[in-house]
């Protein structure tokens, strides 16, 4: 099948652009903060093709020139534009040159030779590779520079007539094209709200717009009383017009994918969590995986890093991780630290390793590589003698929003930077390429780590050694527990002396959340992670959130909830990030874990919790694992081969399609 | 007074996109066959101020956002996409964002504060530099968009009516845009044709369009019978259109330069020689220096090296060649020679400092020095261990259209290899900048081509030292006498032994028949120089030539002139390389020569050559220097000091203002 095709790349690069432009803030687009890149203008495509000859079609999204024949100039011939071709039979080298038109270069062969990822692309600059293309791009007549997404016509539950316009309320977060009609003014206000708070405040509404409507005309020409207005998708749960003759008509736009993952228990509380999480998350599953639906709306790699884990519980959904992951990467030249923060780039690493190793997608590791391989220098270019990354102007050294000490080398830092070495190294391995001592370089960074960072009284890791102050937080300690190789011992010593300790300062944002509870529930500690769901999301949902908020503080009351950042709206109440129970529940209580190259073997420990039964799905290649805990027994049913059940540290192999049902 | 400004060389990278992407070729347009680059998405602007107050005014290409403040986050106000902010009195930086909407962003700020030179731009990757801006941008509403070309109405002078439509002859070649009207058929053929026969060759025209009229309307909505279509500019003398009814109207697009040179002898071919190679150059002098106004429209690096050179004794117009070598220069990340071809990287290199030594620019080589610099470690990253540059796949190893040995490396390339070492050697010491060792590698080059490929029997140079076959072509020869350091003795040699020498196969191509002139006038071979212009340009207008061809066989008859690369009219007749007399007349007749850094001296040789008399205006920096000469006596009036007047090897010092006469 003929698919269309592009320089590797091009597709994100570009979505990912129009992506970043599409920001709306307090009544003004809102450029990104860090460096786009924009899709090269021209693209060579070929292939080396042996036909019984016929016609070949020529489609592409610029304007293109064919030349087709051997290898020597004198054995080729040019077609120039023509999009109609008759091979002669034999081997011949077809060569497309396509100059973009404000969108990127694609293109779609059919008939006796069909474009695919057989063939390579070059930028002109003597770069051949193969090229990129999706499997839904199979239609010469939808092309790549449209995103496929799929629409459903929703209606609002409640139109509410206020004094100065009307109030539609959706009954739910929902992201939709919208469409206004019946507008009697010259100007109208049209604000969308995730909150009826925020649409109802003309100042400090985030996405809002002031608009002349359109004359809207029959079908004879004549104009129709009233006018209308139309925008692309926004979040929101309200929109407030103001103009109460306003009607309003909505498609949800979305990316079709399938719910994979299941989970049900006995809690009524825990089963709602997991679905509105499924539908957050669902929500920020799009072009990529985004960090919030209304705000940013944007592409960040820890927020993505920890979407991937979501996504392997609920669609395993390669093509989305993909999609992010070359996103994140942008292209050449690569000038600056990822969303311009030094830990976001060692994610970036790690994610591709992960992928990887979820999906053993060798293809993807050859095609990122020379990304990776430009990312990786300008990471070395950047280290100091002594192997630390210390932040250079313009960086941001970020880990978290918290009080830590960054005097210097900080040791979030070192302990991803290892990890990302490693990773690059493993990497390298895989698709045989040199990897410029990097492990060797890990294994150094890692010895340095511990030499300058673990405090050996303390008995736990220190943020900086440069101040003097050895300042404890968890931060360091639970990175420390995740990604560097530390002892079961040194583990023990962290999760008593840090984690359980409550004059460490807590952790006070949902992202590193999902890291703490990771270590919680490695340390086995089976309680937390359902009192965690119940206290803090569960009281979420009964203030009425339909998704989950970027962060909550069960102390606040009201619109209280919404405000972040100093500013009334700007929390953003579809975060990616807050779906983390999908995460935790699928490998902490389900307990399905990848254990080889993608799943050729794979764990299942389930773990009741806190909860008295459950059962529910993870999906695997090719199928999903059944879990099924209760007081007495676990069942559980693996469609794949490789699986192994654990209960009370018995092993007990799992075949595929036969159940196996363990006694507690 | 503010201007637009943009990210420095953006402006360039767009319009060269834009140029790079009108040529047509058999009824398709034709994609450029290098790397072309797309303009930054988004670039962030900033400049630090200091004001009493008051109203600032912005206007963008492309979305903004506007940040003002102190250096710390919490000194920063964010003000969105506001067109008019208050500021308070006091330092503040103003930091703009703008995301551009398919174009490239600009900035124009007006108001208490203004937009110019002095601000700084980063594309987000941390590189802040100052700011590209041109004088001709400092209306708000006419944006950098849009190249701010001239419009003249021209009109035919003969219209014939033929069998298949109607011929329109503007009488001369010419560039313009074109509406046409009355036209009743349902598809419509219009041909552009260089001549007359070229329009009316439907299958082998060139520029050609094939289109379904568009209906016209009146003022009341009525339509009107006859249908109209209209074009973008393209080059042209006659214009065929398949329709009986047409009528054209033509805009004549152009620069609007000023002729400050001159030149008028007692010989009417010469003057006529020199008045059409005028307009020749000046039709392919535009957004950039063009090879070729019809084909190929595109900017090659060897013909604006050469170009440069008559725009010198022409125009003097510096921000032609600033923009022509922006445009060529590309930008990160650089993986391929300059149009593809290694001597083009190294023309290109050698013309910024030529450019630096007639304009004295510093802040221009400041700002195309991050290139400059890519490109060496590009050229140092290709050198072999022996210093020399031999091809690599996908290179193009040029230096002409002619039978030269290229074995391994090719003496023509390392020669101009050499000057490009030395001349990025002298720029990294104008700018401050460590030269990495080139002038080193410059001399070890030099000795080494002496060494390898000057052979001391024949006293000549060889193109290959390593096919053992030592083919001697003037090509070589004529690059060691104009970029080698050779002796007197040496270039005597070669002059008698290659350039004299009828064994040695001729120069075929204008192109280098510049080079060629330069070595004759160089060498004072007096009437060379006239002859060739009699001979070549001259039989040339007797044909008819309205402008000079890429290149002419006198041998040649009717339509068969108009052919080359295989192809009935592919040959350029309008081709900017054949302006080459105007230089030539300049430098070695009326003998202006820049001697240094800017004509802060200037020699003044005058030569008669094979004429009986003449006199002339050169352009210099701020002025021109008059000169007339005749069988008795030279005058000279310098309208700027610096220059010496030398008759028979005498000096005579000339003042600003003051005619100097001396008797011959």
């Amino acid at each position: 099948m003929s698919k269309w095709i592009w320089k590797f790349g091009e597709f994100e690069v570009y979505h990912n652009l129009l992506l970043h432009n599409r920001r709306q803030q307090y009544g003004y687009p809102e450029p990104v903060v860090w460096k786009l890149y924009a899709p090269e203008p021209v693209v060579h495509f070929r292939k080396k093709v042996t036909t019984d000859g016929g016609v070949i079609r020529i489609r592409a999204c610029g304007n293109f020139s064919v030349t087709i024949g051997g290898d020597m100039p004198w054995e080729q011939k040019k077609y120039g534009g023509q999009s109609e071709i008759t091979l002669e039979p034999g081997t011949v080298t077809i060569s497309i040159r396509v100059a973009g038109k404000n969108t990127f270069p694609c293109l779609f062969v059919d008939g006796a030779v069909e474009s695919d990822a057989s063939w390579e692309a070059d930028d002109l600059s003597g770069n051949w590779a193969a090229v990129g293309c999706y499997d839904c791009f199979q239609d010469p007549d939808k092309t790549p520079e449209v995103f496929p997404f799929s629409y459903e016509k929703i209606d609002y539950v409640k139109k509410e007539v206020l004094p100065e316009g009307v109030l539609f309320d959706f009954g739910k977060e929902t992201f939709a094209r919208t469409k206004f009609s019946g507008l009697t003014g010259e100007k109208v206000s049209v604000r969308f709200g995730e909150s009826r708070e925020e649409a109802l405040d003309a100042k400090w509404c985030v996405i809002r717009f002031e608009d002349a409507p359109r004359k809207t005309f029959q079908t004879d020409g004549k104009e129709v009383s009233g006018g209308a207005l139309s925008y692309e998708p926004y979040a929101f749960r309200f929109i407030f017009v103001s103009d109460k003759g306003a009607e309003v008509s909505a498609e949800y736009e979305y990316l079709p994918l399938t719910y994979r993952g299941e989970f049900h228990c006995d809690e009524e509380i825990i089963n709602r969590v997991w679905d509105v999480a499924a539908y957050t998350f669902h929500l920020n599953s799009r072009e990529f995986l985004l960090d919030g639906i209304k705000r940013d709306r944007w592409v960040w790699s820890a927020d993505a890093y920890q979407s991937l884990f979501v996504n392997r519980y609920l669609f395993f959904d390669r093509e989305l991780e993909k999609r992010t992951l070359i996103a994140l990467g942008g292209k050449s030249p690569f000038k600056m630290h990822i969303n311009t923060i030094m830990d976001y780039t060692f994610f970036w690493i790690i994610s591709l390793y992960d992928y990887y190793y979820t999906y053993g997608d060798e293809d993807f590791l050859n095609q990122i590589f020379p990304q990776l391989d430009e990312v990786m220098s300008f990471c070395l270019g950047r280290t100091d003698e002594d192997g630390f990354m210390r932040g250079k102007p313009g960086d941001w050294i970020f880990i978290d929003w918290a009080d830590m000490d960054k005097t210097g080398a900080l040791c979030g830092e070192q302990i991803l930077y290892a990890r990302a070495l490693e990773n690059y190294s493993d990497i390298c391995r895989i698709t045989g390429k040199d990897d410029r001592g990097c492990r060797q370089r890990a294994n150094l960074l890692r010895e340095a780590i511990f030499r300058y960072f673990y405090d050996t009284e303390k008995k736990v890791f220190i943020d900086s050694y440069e101040s003097g102050k050895r300042n404890v937080t968890r931060h360091s300690n639970i990175l420390a527990c995740l990604f560097l190789d530390c002892s079961e011992e040194q583990k023990k010593d962290i999760y008593q002396r840090v984690i359980l300790n409550d004059e460490v300062a807590q952790i006070t944002t949902p992202y590193f959340k999902f890291y703490e509870n990771q270590v919680h529930c490695m340390a086995g500690n089976t309680k937390l992670l359902e009192e965690s769901i119940r206290n803090y999301y569960g009281s979420m949902l009964a203030l009425g959130a339909t998704t989950l908020y970027e962060e909550y503080d069960p102390e606040k009351t009201g619109a209280e909830h919404y405000a972040m950042y100093g500013n009334p709206y700007e929390k953003s109440l579809c975060h990616a990030w807050s779906a983390s129970p999908i995460y935790l529940l699928g490998c902490y209580r389900m307990g399905v874990k990848n254990t080889g190259l993608s799943y050729s073997s794979f764990d299942v420990r389930p773990v009741l919790g806190d909860m008295k039964s459950f059962s529910g799905k993870v999906p695997v290649p090719g199928g999903c694992v059944n879990v099924s805990v209760n007081e007495a027994e676990v069942r559980v049913l693996s469609e794949i081969p490789g699986g192994t059940l654990w209960v009370k540290e018995r092993a007990y192999p799992l075949k595929a399609g036969v159940e196996i049902v363990v006694a507690l």
